[in-house]
């Protein structure tokens, strides 16, 4: 299949790229049922990691092998998959070249305590994505975290490196720590993560779903100020999408938590108007049986292919 | 356009710096209106990463996309134009040549704990300045914060790398931790922040408006006993280019919050009649419209001219 | 001897690893008694470091001199021998070839402080493995204490560099810290720390027997929900080893505090049911004399061999 | 001028030394008005860094000037000046080859909380000092400080690489944190602070002139079992000798304060008597007229020479 | 004269070093009075840094001289001298091949706070000890303190270099901290400190005198179920050689206080009797008359040579 227009146009965008990370961007643009549209699904893989392993796999247990994540996303056509380390190693030959990999850099867990909540562990390098065949590397920040310069930090030395090496920088911002329980989801606080990840010189973004909520005074005076449309689902989607460097990064969206698949589905609608991306979908994927799941992505799939 | 004997004249200033270094000075002082004049302005657009983008950009729009900067720094004849590295990367191709680049290296956000407020985060390298074309490395340092050490340590190592790669520094001095809201600004501090840059090796220093306010009390007794003329602005900036080891450094002033266009041509006037050499000017920049930010900028020139 | 087909299989879930790791991997499973089986026994001797010299060796003083513990390996049919960096230099050279060995890279000791007590000290390099002439590096973490972050960025470093030099990695997980005393070996809290340990790119992981406890409420719920079998020991190595990437990483047991050998022999009994890879077997040696232990360990192998 | 045999006396001293150090130290022994006498006169000017330029040169404006300093090096006749980096890149390439000059390496600043009094920021490196033709680093300690063991390892770190370059290296050593006010200058902890400096393998020492107090109790008892004299100046400086292994390590004196010329020389005086190597004189000199400090210096001068 | 059997054997205990290190290794076995013999006598001169300069020599002025201390390793026979950076440095090309050196690595000191007493600074490096023609580096550890996690990493590193360039590597292990006063020396606390200075690859320990007081319960029940003979020095000693890896290392003993020499001899004796490798003399040999201190070290020599 020959590069289309729409990627071109997105490729175009990282004009300060070399070839390399441009072949890696094109690699998961091109690659399964959406290659060619300039949207995307992702299916990230971190959860055992995250939340142990009977926590995320006690309900599916063909979900406890690496391989059962490989063939999910080489089946349903997801645009690349996403783990740490030990995951993509325990699958990466047997898969080698099925499927884009994206090497999740760093990683939380749920044995430690709450203090350390607003940081993570560097548990993979970018010599590891090279070794494994990975097209990108990912990693977490976590904007208003008392470890948050520390994190930028970090990303900013990989990121030099990845791109250095021809490899993409996909960055999951997640604000929280100097914030309220709401205001991690808040439109303007989703919007100010986007943005922080784009300065940092993320190729893709991954945020949350935002809220209407809006959680700074004085950006919120702003929104009201001047009207900013923020209503709706697809309104806050568009939102982000402009200070993604007004379109010019990719920015993808998570739902979360597991829900049922109407629900997934209207998200993936939202996404959809609001010229989003696309969605990277983990757990709604993997607690569903096999099955079920590969009809929800496909269908969701469908949303983003119209 | 032959270098003129006023830029000559700084270059000597330079006397340990490379030749390297001296022809990214000559570059930012030979370009856009007041090129040949020894004087500046520069375009600095990291708000959206301090204070969040609807903040910064939901009365402007089109100022969520990066070219837009770009535009108005060629347009408008600034001397410069300083980012962070997303900001930068997105349009350096495109503008490849069309304005010297100033890659601002950290950062901070609106989102962290004040706890924080003393410290930033590095968020890119002097090798990311290279690739991407750059003039100089920006940084900014809080005198008098908790993080002032470390942060000092941090702007040697750059440049210590940057100098040697023939780039040249510009030092955002602005002292705040263990100062009052108004010795933020007072006269002894605003210079004591400048004479540290001066010591810490830049070649351009930026700092605050200074106000009459003496913070210091060993300070402000030599004021005194002195009578260090300190009562106009224009006697103020005279007094931190004094302290810029008397003139040997290039200093150039900001004047933060947005206002109206009287009062930053009155501040470019006081700049002028100090001796200062020029101004660094963001919000009061693309919170306008951008017909009536080309304007402002265009009487800002005209004053330096004289 | 040749690999024999349990050993194939095993060496092909490290798809991701270079000849030198699988070659190492292999030394490992094709000596001692237990060769070529797919199983291992592991004598591990850092108890002098952890606990004390007197409080482990008085009764047994052969147990002092290096040489006891290299000949316990030999004579018993140990799988391998891990120590920390002064036992191995001590024989390594007498015993060259002799049994493959594993170089403990990080120790605890019963002096220090028990606020240190969630961190180990880093006491050897991958250099030290290689000059040894060691097949593996060992390396505890504790996932749960406030240290662990750090141990798992540790970790992370010297398995790149271990992979990267074809040296195997073992990864004691004991979770500890922000957990209960009962919890530290709950089965839940077990299977989650072999799980990270397996994401962190270990080739082995040991851990401690678990018990039916059940320590992480949100764990617990899935336990219940779907009814996961945890009641007898071998229902719980078999849900490890399930954790352990769906038995593609190599799992063993440790017993912890001596007791008398119908008990380790039961354990050993219900792991070898449960699928698991073998047992690791420190004091419930070197406590006994050595020809009691040598039967013990005799009657281990004899379980496993089945 | 030939090398004079009090200079190669004291060459001698430095046994374990490569030729570049020993170069470097004659350079600084063989310069000024005091060349060949194995005595030396330093003009140090950080103290725009150390208290703010203001309160440094409001009374004598010309000393914002980084050239006066040079030229009062110069005409002063003093051995060699030392400054922090700014301020000797400001002058480096005018005055190359006109005084050896000594790049002092950390700096504190009067803008800093009192909680980080006890440490300095590293502000410039080796590689910058040979950049700039300097003979010799400088580098203040803290001995007694929290932060006291951070400085030694910097000073050890900058002092190997520093001395493989064949620069000379030059210890600021100043007692302070856990020491009374008083103690900072008593006799037994400057010469404690001196034979620390020693021990870190500088060449040469500067201490503040030792007051007769006796700080330490364990140091107090046995001053006074063995009688050792401290009653004059004279009699403190022989101590501090000779606890700079007995005279084999040159030490400078520091003075302080600016005040009265009669007071400056009858310091030196002592310091002459005492058989201690020079002075070090910075407020001294720039506080005053530049004619008025010229006689000084040539009167300090004049005391040496005798 | 020619390699001993005593030698040969001991040598043959560092089965794992390169024959740099055992060259170096026989260089302190094969010099001065004991040579040959497998015994050893060591002087380390670091008194000065660790409490004050006038407290150690005010009372034999001539030890303020760093050559008085080499001359005194000559004259009296010892088998090696040890001293930190600057000490060696100046006595270094005087002596050079006159007496094996051991470059003593970190410092503590009197005048820094309580606060850090659990730490010492790290005060030169494994190329000093090169360029200085030293035998062995050495380094002072506190097992039990809060700092000793990163002594002990610090001292890993600084071994493996070490061993790498051929130099032997000499702990002084000397807990403290998370002990009471009299656990410091208490006969666990001891032969445990000696068994992780082992642990970290050492080889030659340095230990206090152990008294028969027991620290640690755990430790405690083994020595009382199992009899450890503990009751007379020469027990306790013998007891220590066992926790240094059955004597495969060698450990070497230190009085401590100055004292009566009939004291020292007695201590010699026990030491002689238990099979430690013999005494580390400082405070013991210069806070004597140097005739007075050459006698009482032949006397030690003496017990030794028996």
């Amino acid at each position: 299949m020959r590069i289309t227009s729409a990627v071109t146009k997105i490729l175009g965008h990282y004009e300060s790229d070399n070839p390399g990370v441009k072949t890696n961007l094109a690699r998961m643009l091109m690659h399964g049922e959406l290659a060619g549209t300039g949207r995307m699904v992702i299916l990230p893989i971190d959860q055992g990691f995250e939340h142990g392993p009977a926590r995320c796999f006690a309900g599916n247990p063909d979900a406890y092998d690496p391989y059962f994540h490989y063939q999910m996303a080489v089946d349903a056509g997801f645009s690349a998959y996403a783990a740490p380390l030990g995951m993509i190693e325990t699958g990466a030959a047997t898969f080698a070249g099925a499927v884009p990999t994206i090497l999740k850099m760093n990683s939380s867990n749920s044995l430690m305590s709450k203090d350390l909540a607003g940081d993570q562990a560097v548990t993979a390098s970018v010599s590891d994505a090279l070794r494994l065949g990975c097209s990108a590397i990912g990693f977490t920040i976590y904007p208003g975290s008392d470890a948050s310069l520390d994190m930028f930090e970090e990303i900013r030395e990989l990121t030099e490196e990845a791109k250095s090496c021809g490899l993409a920088v996909i960055i999951w911002s997640y604000p929280r720590g100097n914030i309220s329980k709401a205001g991690e989801t808040a439109i303007d606080v989703i919007a100010y993560g986007a943005h922080i990840a784009c300065m940092l010189g993320a190729h893709i973004i991954k945020v949350k779903l935002p809220s209407a909520h809006l959680e700074q005074a004085d950006a919120k005076a702003q929104y009201i100020a001047h009207n900013v449309p923020i209503d709706t689902l697809a309104d806050r989607v568009r939102h982000v999408v402009q200070c993604c460097f007004n379109g010019k990064r990719i920015v993808v969206f998570s739902g979360g938590e597991a829900q049922d698949a109407d629900s997934v589905l209207a998200e993936a609608q939202a996404i959809h108007e609001g010229g989003g991306n696309g969605s990277i979908i983990g757990r709604n994927c993997f607690k569903r049986p096999r099955d079920e799941a590969l009809v929800m992505v496909k269908d969701i799939i469908h949303i983003y292919k119209n």
